[in-house]
């Protein structure tokens, strides 16, 4: 009998490893006698212990038999045929879901970020590093943990974490909302595929912003709905070029993403207009309507709909930090019991710990604290990038301004799509992240553009950066630099 | 202009509410001139700088415009039809999959647990409360937050956690796998419910165990796949019943759900052989094959697989505690990138704070020490439950042993359907909460019994509970009182 160790792990486990590949394979046949211990250790060089103790488990497993007086057999395990060692290879076909998941998303790992080669990433996404932030958290995630509970969480949402948002939702963003109409879910990105499960057959239509945030696309087209533009002027969505037809729209009027417009009051009310005359939902991303640099806010689109049909989105992600997977939507009473549901097959409700630690910090005042601190520090990332762009990049960007949020989106003038990609590629060269507006549409975008998000830099780095935006610019000729 | 406050909250938010929903309704029309702030404080006794600032947000928003020398008046905003508070109903239909979801779930909050009202809850998934692994688990969670990156995280799960996972997988449950085979998803109930989308269309075939874990069946009906039942004796699934046309099947070879049987390595290879004969996936969902209370382990059914037909799922929900909502998948190869898109289009990945404690708790040895220490504890509580069975349900009751795991099921001697729901009701009114097997089946039972949890109670209440339970079945009249 021949036996090859692979070496991996304990030498116990690797014999009974390489003896149940011989007998399933069939080269150790049933019925066939085994080498007794001792012969076996010499062999293979291991103790006599070691063997018995393998071939124990194998007979505990079934794939040796004990004859009393005449030693151990291998047991017929049944394998008919030989198994052969296959390529792996698919088994059945993948799902039409799955194959439109894989046509949808980036390659495998869709990262987090690969940016360590980068001296300045200007990704829109990257948190706002904050010390006071994290020591915060670290006091808060402790303390729930003490008091946190072991059972299986409410699939809905912590109670006292609904109430927060209930509470913030109405003083911030003029929602009034019952704890009854939120459903705390994994992210923004969890609200758009429960949305779209809940609410779209695959075919139907759902009215996309162009240009718009691709993790909803991303979400809607694999679920296999048909994702339809609509124009966005400066003033945000232009509902007089919302298409027929559809189920849904998704809009950001408080900070269109990523051209920033704030959407006018009388452009809201065609909003809620479209969406009666066409029986259709609205899905409103709020997604970083804390930061606000100049202005009131304004009260979401959510505060004026009076028939139920906005669908309201808040994400943790951009007010804290993307690492904690955590946002809330808040629902018409006529699907709440559907999206409760769907959120509890998907996953039955989001970890006790961090809804906990949220809900006291929220409660105690930090939660708006970090918030003003934050907005603090983001206003000087946004003036310097604004200061920077005005030294370094002059004529050759015009900057869309929006008084909110983590980025700014410029055009390239007299560029096309082709001078774009060669400035992002030169850029990384240099050791600066660049990102093009072009993959937030559906299609090319009128004109060459960037999205250049400014929380994960401090001002000195961000000066540093336009000085080299400025001169990948010159390098590339853009701009007749 | 007549305004009724809602008294919520700040009296400046009422008061901006009010005119909203006036201006909105048609009270206040558009072009109508507003009383001075002056006369509006009087009648509404608010101070005249609440009315100012009111007015003020208002025409930031849009809903007045101030004319120079006039006073302000009401903005057209564009409602050409009032808009009535009409009574919620829903908008445009539900999605097919959120109706078998709203079908396939037991009604909103789907709680938790709402025990608080039972003396003594045997229901299967409460935890075993460990005052040791909260200090452990609070520690690490403290560590973890003060290394945990802020940043999205890998879709695929913590890097550092897959590994810990990998070698778990090899030397406790013999899985050779690959840290990049592995994906960490949010507890069991999300591996279901991506195995469904990644590999089920609707209609298809899927083949649970009779009877079988109840939530793998609710996520597979819902997302629209035709479930059936295969029979299981004393030895578990029984391969030959196995229907034809079917692409995939769901086993618990470790531990059947919830009869407890260990299936034997020869009918292992008998489903290996029916997956492959039929080109269907297998999900083994080794639930709770960390606690074994007699013999050594067997490996898991995904050791043996040797073309990629198996997906192996293991929680954390019953090693650690179910409001973790951490679990992982092994997948083969060739399902990799799309379980991980599907993943990403989720939820973008698990919260990074608890994989990382999860990852630190692993490597340092402290998850293999709780397990210890937790299957001593269930291994008192099993034994308790088992000998008050004997004392006080004599032969009312047959216990199917099983050896492993956190509860037991027994059947109920001489009784029908009608009886074990009396049982359930009576044992009730007296504090004592008792779960039929019936739910776990597709078709009615063979006959009637009970899931008796025990990880949730001490000994001495596990004692006191079967006293309980005799009491009640004599005084329902099952087995002969």
């Amino acid at each position: 009998m021949y036996l090859e160790l692979d070496g991996q792990g304990p030498r116990y486990a690797q014999l009974i490893r390489a003896m149940k590949a011989a007998i399933l394979d069939g080269r150790m046949a049933a019925g066939s006698r085994l080498s007794p211990s001792r012969t076996l250790a010499r062999e293979l060089g291991l103790s006599r212990n070691t063997v018995l103790a393998a071939y124990e488990q194998l007979q505990a497993e079934g794939f040796l038999l004990a004859r009393v007086g005449s030693g151990s057999y291998v047991a017929n395990v049944g394998n008919k045929t030989p198994v052969r060692r296959a390529p792996e290879r698919l088994v059945a076909p993948l799902s039409a879901f799955a194959r439109r998941a894989l046509a949808n998303t980036d390659g495998r790992h869709i990262p987090g970020r690969q940016h360590g080669d980068l001296r300045y990433n200007l990704q829109y996404g990257v948190p706002l590093a904050n010390p006071l932030l994290a020591g915060a958290w670290r006091r808060e995630v402790g303390r729930a943990a003490d008091r946190a509970d072991f059972d299986y969480p409410d699939a809905q949402g912590l109670a006292a974490l609904r109430v927060q948002i209930c509470d913030y939702l109405s003083r911030r963003r003029g929602v009034p909302a019952d704890p009854e109409d939120v459903l705390v879910v994994s992210g923004t990105q969890q609200a758009f595929a429960l949305a779209a499960r809940v609410l779209l057959e695959p075919g139907d239509g759902v009215v996309l912003e162009e240009p718009h945030y691709r993790g909803a696309r991303q979400a809607f087209s694999a679920h296999g709905a048909h994702a339809r533009g609509c124009r966005v002027d400066a003033d945000g969505i232009v509902p007089s070029a919302l298409p027929h037809g559809s189920r849904m729209a998704v809009v950001t009027p408080s900070h269109q993403f990523p051209t920033g417009a704030l959407l006018p009051l009388v452009r809201r009310m065609e909003l809620l207009e479209w969406a009666a005359r066409e029986h259709a939902w609205l899905i409103e991303d709020d997604y970083d309507g804390e930061f606000r640099y100049g202005g009131r806010p304004l009260a979401a689109l959510k505060s004026l709909d009076r028939d139920g049909r906005v669908l309201y989105i808040g994400s943790f992600s951009k007010a804290l930090f993307p690492s904690l997977r955590l946002g809330y939507m808040v629902v018409p009473a006529s699907l709440r019991d559907a999206f409760v549901a769907a959120k509890w097959l998907e996953d039955r409700g989001c970890n006790t710990l961090e809804q906990s630690a949220l809900a006291r910090f929220m409660a105690d005042g930090g939660f708006e604290r970090h918030l003003r601190r934050a907005a603090v520090a983001l206003r000087a990332r946004r003036a310097a990038m604004l200061a920077g762009l005005r030294r370094h990049a002059g004529a050759a960007v015009q900057v869309v301004d929006s008084n909110a949020g983590m980025h700014l989106a410029v055009w390239l003038n007299g560029a096309n799509h082709g001078d774009c990609e060669r400035l992002v590629a030169h850029a990384r060269t240099r050791g600066l992240g660049l990102y093009p507006v072009a993959p937030y549409y559906l299609k090319p975008p009128p004109r060459p553009g960037l999205v250049l998000g400014y929380a994960g830099l401090p001002p000195a780095d961000i000066e540093a950066a336009m000085k080299l935006l400025g001169r990948c610019l010159k390098e590339t000729g853009i701009g007749g630099g």
